[in-house]
């Protein structure tokens, strides 16, 4: 008999004891004192707790050194002491009472700012509400606040192969989902009415929760983040559908443009059409060639911008190519014109270019992308070619 | 032939002029200098633009005197003019490109601290995301920030009657989620699946998203705010069920234990957790019938509390009565033990009292109310009765 001396998948408790011990080297490579992490992606990720952001104060305090805690209400305080990082002992769990004030608690775990405990800035999670925040401030007055960012970014913006792993089931579930909506009966229905079927299919397909469907038609589709309205989608019309949701927590996030004939042929899109699709596709397309470790964000950008700008639409492409994806649906890095970052491999990330004609139509077709050790891995299988529908 | 003389319904346009010069007057009557309004409900509220919060700046700027404007990433500036307060030209709309900085837009229609154009605090929206406001700070630096709610609080707590009737909708429609999952399959499935499917059933049933849905079975019905888990769901149990989503724009949330029997009348629920049910059900009871204009809201927290605690089990409420409901999920009036707040007609809340002894199980009940001109009128229509079924 032998003994499979390899070591097997990390625990849970491993795996975050590993990020709170990287999240601290972080914090004193920074000369900052604490993280000091509300509800959202920086808590789960680092403690594996899971709640909804609300009023009442949950927060990870992590200083630079001494004890962790989570400072918590009563009524979730059995929660967090089941999560990941409270079942192994790693962090301590204060609870509150409802007429307790839960700031001066996170203010005693911090010390004064000229203590010797805990010097320097305390950071918080870009996704705290301003109630908290101003509250902190007021219970930790001369104190210098920053964001968890500084840290917590490098640790989450390149993905271990299972955080892929899960992103690509994610992005399966919308390119499913996605298919069942354009191959179905669209005209005549309001886009409200198709965008709330398309949550239905968002987590029938595998999601727990649908975050956002938009349905723009006709010439609702040059703006890029309209609003699912109760207008009636025609026969010959384009309609940009933009979908995506959370999957084992991490998000999916996809865009193709459809054209609904009605069943008939006369009404199949114009020449014009036809063109500024093309160069959108062939835009994402550039742009997912140029995904290699090492490329600048800008430059991926810039690749797509010079096609669309060559082929004589440069002003209607007026957003960015695309934004980081993972436990958020928005995150570092972000392909910009002004962003410093460079791709690695690990790094997912939106490639969706777009074309916008006001009071015509818009056209943007959006994948989600990894970057490998050798090129761009795209995580969505749906076609991108013009798909032209009965609807 | 007569003209009917009699006003029809208020547009989208007077509604929301109408709510704008009230955040004015309320400024005004505090001597701050602005409002700041990110995206969320106050946003919701005064503007009817609908967006995603995101890491892009979307802010309305209401000065207590002079123009007022949404600032807006361009991509989402034609959603905006076409929001009620765009389209009827109440705002100005200020695009902002993807290299341009947001907060400079913003402070440069605040103006200097002691400049004579808008002195004052400038009030944040409690929900906008710590990133946003740390920037703020940094481009308004000498300003004092407060919270909207010192002006928006008294504007949303007292709900009109169309924002009564969508509650009511929201209600029913939670109602009809939990109907459908208490009578259908439970044991032998993971918590985490019956939580799958009543996000579906929620949307089903008229929500355009689901928000949350608690299933916290046999010994994790003891943590009330339990994270739906891989536990499976075992004969002889109880299930506390806490759901909720946003229909038209207005939030449900409701709780009712149930216990499951697997069809073996030996495995029905034990006399202790008759007993417990049976006094969360009175205190919910006694607490909606103590529902009035002019009650005190700590008062109604007692009246609940106090039939927990005469039964026994006073320690083992360990949350405030409730929170009131509209375009949040939870927002003024609290009804806990400190509150300051009295009972207006109009006002809605939950009443939903709990007991919950650790490592055995837990019971809570709870509705939506809104206090009337005597009394209360209770949303949710599904019996409080211990439902006992085969599941």
């Amino acid at each position: 008999m032998t003994v499979d001396a390899r070591p097997g998948p990390a625990t849970a408790a491993e795996t975050h004891a590993a990020r709170l011990a990287a999240a601290r080297a972080g914090l004193a490579g920074r000369g900052a004192a604490a993280l000091l992490v509300g509800v959202g992606s920086d808590l789960r990720y680092l403690t594996g707790h899971l709640a909804h952001p609300m009023e009442r104060l949950t927060m990870l305090v992590l200083p630079a050194t001494g004890d962790a805690a989570i400072v918590v209400p009563r009524l979730e305080s059995m929660a967090a002491a089941a999560s990941p990082v409270g079942a192994a002992g790693l962090v301590d769990i204060e609870p509150w009472d409802e007429t307790d004030d839960p700031y001066d608690a996170v203010a005693a775990r911090i010390g004064e700012p000229d203590g010797a405990t805990q010097p320097g800035r305390l950071l918080v999670d870009p996704n705290l509400w301003a109630s908290h925040l101003l509250a902190l401030q007021r219970a930790l007055p001369g104190r210098e606040f920053g964001l968890t960012t500084e840290v917590t970014r490098d640790l989450r913006i390149v993905k271990a192969p299972d955080e892929i792993e899960t992103l690509r089931a994610a992005a399966h579930a919308a390119d499913r989902a996605l298919d069942r909506i354009a191959h179905g009966r669209l005209i005549g229905r309001t886009e409200a009415d198709v965008s709330h079927e398309i949550g239905e299919l968002l987590v029938e397909e595998g999601h727990q929760f649908a975050a956002f469907a938009i349905v723009a038609s006709g010439p609702n589709a040059a703006s890029p983040h309209h609003h699912a309205s109760d207008r009636v989608i025609q026969a010959g019309e384009p309609i940009v559908l933009d979908i995506g949701g959370t999957l084992d927590g991490y998000a999916s996030d996809m865009t193709r443009t459809i054209w609904v004939t009605g069943g008939d042929t006369a009404r199949g899109p114009d020449g014009e059409f036809r063109i500024v699709h093309e160069h959108v596709l062939r835009a994402n397309a550039d742009a997912t060639g140029a995904v290699a470790p090492g490329a600048p964000c800008a430059h991926i950008d810039e690749v797509a911008r010079r096609v669309i700008r060559e082929g004589g639409y440069g002003d209607a492409f007026i957003h960015r190519l695309g934004h980081g994806i993972g436990m958020d649906g928005h995150e570092d890095p972000y392909l910009v014109a002004d962003s410093p970052d460079v791709l690695a491999p690990g790094m997912a990330f939106s490639i969706e270019p777009g074309i916008y004609l006001e009071g015509r139509f818009g056209v943007r077709i959006e994948d989600i992308v990894v970057c490998g050790e050798s090129g761009a891995d795209v995580l969505n299988e749906a076609s991108r070619e013009l798909l032209v529908v009965d609807g």
